[in-house]
């Protein structure tokens, strides 16, 4: 039992009150706080030097990016984010001058995207800078998207382009939410996360509590350029189509679409956010399971998920996460 | 400069919006989110192996401290916590036993105090473990007290007994909860701090900012069996009073009352709690820093922080904090 289904074993037990609509388990936690037309989003991340982040990275980039994780979650659920409370835990010694520049970049996007920064507080870890964020929003009680609600026969989204993040995006990405408010609103619109983890990882937060599985279209996938020039440079081993796959911190929004409602979406997007890719990379199926269509319909074949963890593996060697 | 100091030069330049009440600085940040009634309360909280707890602790009692120190902060501003996210950061090597054991910890508490616990995360600190809390609670608008507000010529109350916690109070104190809330409730009552540093250095908060010291009794001060007894058995080269002002971990209710309510209030109490004592132990002078009044009411003498840090230096030697 790892650390993941160890929490998941302990999570049931847990105490929560009449006011929790959405607890562990879902990008943000959903509390009623007794207004008549919005739920309070709740969202904690940490990011940890040498896991999330390497000694060197540009401090400013280290916190926005601490922010804007947290900022991705909030998109996810199609909210709006308020305020939040930074944690910093530092070694004995430490450089005032870093950790400035960290708090510069925090602040940097708490500008950008209109969060109070409100408290929070230092403390010691010494042996590695650990800087975790917790961040408040708030999302219209009709318009609050969960990972639950996808149905066989759903359309699969995804906004942007997948794999080879780790090239510098990781630290520098746009959390979505303007787009996940958008999408939160449009009718047809069942269930969205925020892709941390990689495409493959991620949909089955979205498939495997209600049983159902996905076909995505080999060629439908977005792949970033960044992936392919890991590839090409030797930087990363993975064909560009299984890092589009299982790279993470790709930050996009990937989202289920009752399939009637998938073209009225479409159109829609392209109006609003023209220069933003949106794709349907395949479809939800009552079938279990991940599955990738080849080049004719009827060529499909499963993706066997240890094929992903083996692939990924050689891009989690402690560099980031 | 210490990285307190640090942070302090930072907050003046952080982002903050028309919603934020009150931000970094105080026990708790207090946050409009358009209720008419109530504000939102905020607060984070981490506790680090070996600096807050050693690793022999009994992990029911950190899990149950963790979460009681947000709790603490929350009753200092009169308010009732509402929900909570853990993050917990374990080294790569850890014992799934300790982390059900910390759970069932933090989940007692939860009950008993009804916080509901609606998420959180785990993720690696690979040298120790630390353990983050993130609350939420509310406070009414017309009783949410802060730091600020105190007069000269105040009365200065604390709750309970003072000194000793080291003997096992921080792990299992009770946070005032109901005792805070009484007390934001009462006419004349200006300002409140809960006490996690000891009395001499967490009084200052109240009273710099306003540019105004005080005077405490000598002869009044609650001091805990426990400083007594620590004195006494040689666990602690403190003389009783010493560690009454300067032993960390007190988590009692520190406030100021206006002279005229001071009777009032303190009748009040004797009925609603008659069995937490409630005592005066000085007043807020015009006159910044802090002096002593021995026997007579003419002898006072000033008290030196310097004395109190050097006494304070062996009860914190990596122990707990």
């Amino acid at each position: 039992m790892n650390e993941f289904e160890l929490i998941r074993s302990i999570v049931p037990d847990l105490h929560t009150t009449e006011s929790t609509i959405v607890g562990a388990g879902d990008d943000c936690a959903v509390v009623d706080i007794g207004l008549a037309d919005r739920h309070l989003l709740l969202k904690t991340d940490a990011i940890v030097e040498g896991i999330h982040f390497t000694s060197d990275a540009k401090p400013e980039l280290v916190g926005r990016k601490a922010l804007c994780r947290c900022l991705s979650d909030i998109a996810a659920m199609g909210g709006t984010p308020d305020s939040a409370l930074i944690t910093l835990a530092l070694p004995d010694e430490h450089d005032p001058t870093f950790i400035k520049r960290i708090y510069a970049g925090i602040n940097e996007a708490a500008k950008q995207f209109d969060v109070a920064i409100v408290g929070g507080e230092t403390t010691t870890n010494p042996d590695r800078m650990l800087l975790s964020i917790a961040l408040t929003g708030h999302a219209a009680k009709t318009a609050c998207l969960r990972r639950t609600g996808s149905a066989a026969g759903d359309a699969i989204f995804v906004t942007g382009e997948l794999g080879g993040s780790l090239s510098g995006r990781h630290l520098e990405f746009e959390p979505r939410l303007a787009h996940g408010r958008f999408l939160a609103a449009q009718p047809g619109v069942h269930a969205m996360i925020d892709l941390s983890d990689g495409l493959a990882g991620d949909v089955l937060h979205l498939l495997e509590p209600e049983g159902l599985g996905a076909v995505f279209r080999k060629d439908s996938l977005p792949i970033a350029r960044a992936a392919k020039e890991r590839n090409r440079s030797g930087a990363s081993s993975k064909a560009p189509m299984v890092a589009a796959f299982t790279d993470g911190e790709d930050y996009e929004l990937l989202f289920t679409v009752a399939s009637a409602s998938a073209v009225n979406v479409l159109d829609a997007w392209k109006e609003a956010f023209p220069e933003t890719p949106l794709t349907c990379i395949g479809r939800v199926t009552a079938e279990p399971g991940l599955r990738l269509q080849l080049d004719k319909p009827d060529q499909i074949v499963s993706l066997k998920l240890d094929a992903y963890e083996h692939f990924s593996k050689p891009a989690r060697n402690g560099e980031t996460r």
